[in-house]
């Protein structure tokens, strides 16, 4: 079975790494939002791509959900002391990927290209995919004006209140290769529980995405959002902003479009009748992913709905 | 009184930590070469400059010589996991100062702006001040082609047999703010023990420096060659390759046009009168900096020979 996952941080990380794991070893291909790329103190820098590459190659830091277990700060550090940027958290660790990876896209390869390599050499089987080779920064509008995604959330800690999203140059915009691919060949597409306005909206607007899942009939998504609150980040905040009530039913309305299924946790039950009414089938468990089993239980159940 | 020393890696910086130190508390700036610098994986690298600001900031590897004290390698493992080049070792801390430094580099700010920032955030009295704020790479004439420094000098270990050096660009190339004026009110040059040919002669031919020595009285050199080798690098090495006999004499000859005096090791005392006979005032002393002490006892000597 082919299964692509669509996934932004830590949720959709998770997610991927119960999928990946699934002991009847589907064949899995993970999509990830790289409209959170951006250049800082001369590095590449894709905390989702990194998020889920941490994540399935199992040396994800479990506390902070970002960056790599076992981590230290010596470089950091000093760029402090000599009174530099330190906004952005680079661990040692993280910087030898980042440097890296910064030198092979200055010499001309492809995030794809590189993101594959680095895969098999942490042994990772799950093909992880950019959603694009193509930068497509996210831009937030907010009421203190238009600023890039991570000067609001990372820098500004979310704070600023969000009235709106723009993918630049998504229009221009190609899906990295194997994406296209991957999604016509899929058996089964399964949203991650991600943000839809900054996670998985980046990744539908890159030209051709949608257009591919239109004519699939399964596919799933996962609600980001428990009891009206997101598990982590600013989903539910980003949603009361723009004047939507936070709850698994938005979740479902954002991709109504496109959904034959929805996963949601069982203390929004009763929102079941309403997301049945959108015309989804709806899948009530637990779906908060606290331990390494959660992942397991959640993924084997995400797919058993979705291929039903 | 006004010192100005001209340094290039190890010996210089040990020197320069010495002449920093001194009782008597001297004006000092020291005048540092930047041939060595090169841009590798995204970052400005400038070892010389790096080793005496280490050096002075008491915060130098007394071991390697080069890099920090108590360093960590944990990026530079990540990118060797990844597969990157590894050949040039940068420590964890090292990387802080480089990304740093890079970083203000691109944004358009100069060497020696930054170099004099980070000399006040770490409390170094001295004023450092890179030889020029233009690009003047030194490249290698050897018996396998023309190579740029670092190669032949770290990747390839300075195997090659050299032929020959060159200043690229240098003839465009402006002394840094306030070199020229440093060298016009200094009461003593003192050139310190550093590889005449790759540290001490970049700094000789940036336009407008040797004018400027040209015209001073006390200009003094320690000579980085004790006993027909080398300290430490590939001095002797390139002298032996260069046909020429690698001695205090031969350093002595280099400069001969400049020196009013030359410190050399006891061990070299049958030189003494060869050196004598370039017109060129001589003092037999212990050269060698093994301990911290050495370096106070030595610039103290240096300084005492130069003002006579």
């Amino acid at each position: 079975m082919k299964i692509v996952a669509l996934a932004g941080g830590v949720g959709g990380a998770k997610l991927a790494d119960g999928l990946a794991q699934l002991s009847f070893g589907a064949d899995l291909t993970v999509i990830v939002n790289t409209g959170d790329d951006f250049e800082h103190i001369g590095l590449k820098i894709c905390p989702d791509l990194d998020t889920v590459f941490y994540t399935l190659a199992g040396v994800a830091n479990p506390v902070t959900g970002w960056g790599r277990a076992e981590e230290s700060w010596r470089a950091l550090e000093i760029v402090e002391t000599l009174g530099g940027p330190t906004w952005f958290r680079l661990g040692d660790l993280d910087l030898g990927l980042h440097l890296e990876r910064s030198r092979r896209l200055r010499s001309g390869e492809t995030l794809s290209q590189i993101t594959s390599d680095f895969c098999c050499t942490l042994g990772i089987g799950a093909q992880i995919l950019p959603m694009s080779d193509d930068v497509v920064p996210t831009r937030v509008y907010t009421n203190e004006g238009e600023m890039p995604f991570q000067e609001y959330f990372v820098h500004r800690q979310c704070h600023p209140v969000v009235s709106g999203f723009r993918f630049e140059s998504v229009e221009d915009a190609q899906p990295a290769p194997g994406v296209l691919d991957a999604l016509t060949k899929a058996d089964l597409v399964i949203f991650c529980p991600s943000n839809p306005w900054v996670s998985l909206d980046p990744i539908l607007a890159v030209p051709g995405i949608r257009d591919v899942l239109s004519s699939k009939g399964r596919i799933v998504a996962v609600s980001p959002i428990i009891g009206g609150k997101a598990v982590k980040g600013p989903a539910a905040k980003m949603y009361t902003e723009l004047g939507i009530q936070p709850s698994a039913l938005s979740v479902a309305r954002h991709y109504a479009d496109l959904l034959s299924g929805f996963i949601m946790d069982k203390i929004d039950a009763e929102l079941h009748e309403s997301i049945m009414d959108l015309g989804i089938e709806t899948c009530l468990t637990n779906t908060l992913m606290t331990t390494q089993e959660d992942r397991y239980r959640l993924a084997e159940e995400v797919v058993e709905f979705g291929v039903m």
